[in-house]
């Protein structure tokens, strides 16, 4: 097992994507691995607290059918994230360019997201490898 | 060069996602190293055994010069996978959150796909970083 | 900090995603960190030199909001590149079988791109983990 943290750039904004990431470190973060993940354009503007149980869509490839099923599952990424909190390390940060990029502050967001970071900084200060969604 | 697995994460279900990441792994395996990919949402469901020759559809960039060119290329990516299994060690596991989801079963699936795998266990499991395609 | 190489593969050809590649890429250049970068399908059809400086389109969730706070940001994604070829170690490199698909020779690129390079190669020859973009 690696024991390097998560490291994953979210970039994406629609449900599927967000809640794929959520497992991801939600599995990780159960197994007591670190994750660290950082919120680029879409995927930020996807937790902003006036927005992030609305809908976001899906991958356009989803169709009638995947969407049909995608709605009958049951828990909210929101929802997996902030339990991946309490029972692991997972800090969640709003890259700072893309927060400039759609007018935000840090009050415009959800208290899941943690702060604020520079991308080449977390990049740098990944000690393993990102994986990008 | 890394002998670690090459883990691939696919989550999207279009033809040309799928064909780079069927030519990433048979890459990786021809040269000897272990490929383990698991397939979640639309990428899982690319793979169900009535559907998995018809057409996916493209990334929307693509546009019609591209889908054009893509259509003149040769292999189907199912054929490019096989291939690799063949030639080296190439694990397919199906998402089990992702086939619940879906309402499929392991006879749903085309026989490139080996078993089931939790996402958690896979992330965990993965002796190297996870590329998300 | 991890000193292996960053090694992205580009696949999509919306500016936003080839955005924060750059981003990436400029980044961990200007800290120092070699990168190399492969260029697939759709991300290299957008270093054609006769539309890289063209609109490329954004994810469809950006919207027409998203889409606003897009343009009104200041650098082009192929002027952070040029600048972090400058500063560090960038490697930008063409998927060769992307090309034969695409029809193009390395005289339809940009002169950002280096090379032609195997997918297989570029993926064994990466000395650390694949980021696929």
């Amino acid at each position: 097992m690696d024991d390097s943290a998560l490291s994953l750039v979210l970039f994406s904004g629609t449900d599927d994507r967000l809640d794929a990431a959520a497992v991801l470190a939600a599995g990780a973060a159960a197994l007591g691995r670190k994750v660290e993940i950082l919120l680029l354009y879409w995927a930020l503007d996807a937790f902003r607290n006036d927005r992030i149980a609305e809908p976001h869509g899906l991958a356009p490839e989803a169709g009638h059918e995947g969407a049909e099923a995608y709605r009958r599952q049951g828990e909210h990424w929101s929802d997996i994230l902030r339990q991946a909190k309490q029972v692991g390390e997972v800090g969640i940060h709003a890259c700072s360019r893309s927060m400039a990029m759609l007018g935000l502050s840090e009050a415009d967001l959800d208290p899941l997201v943690d702060d604020q970071y520079g991308i080449a900084s977390f990049v740098i200060g990944a000690d393993g490898p990102v994986t990008f969604i």
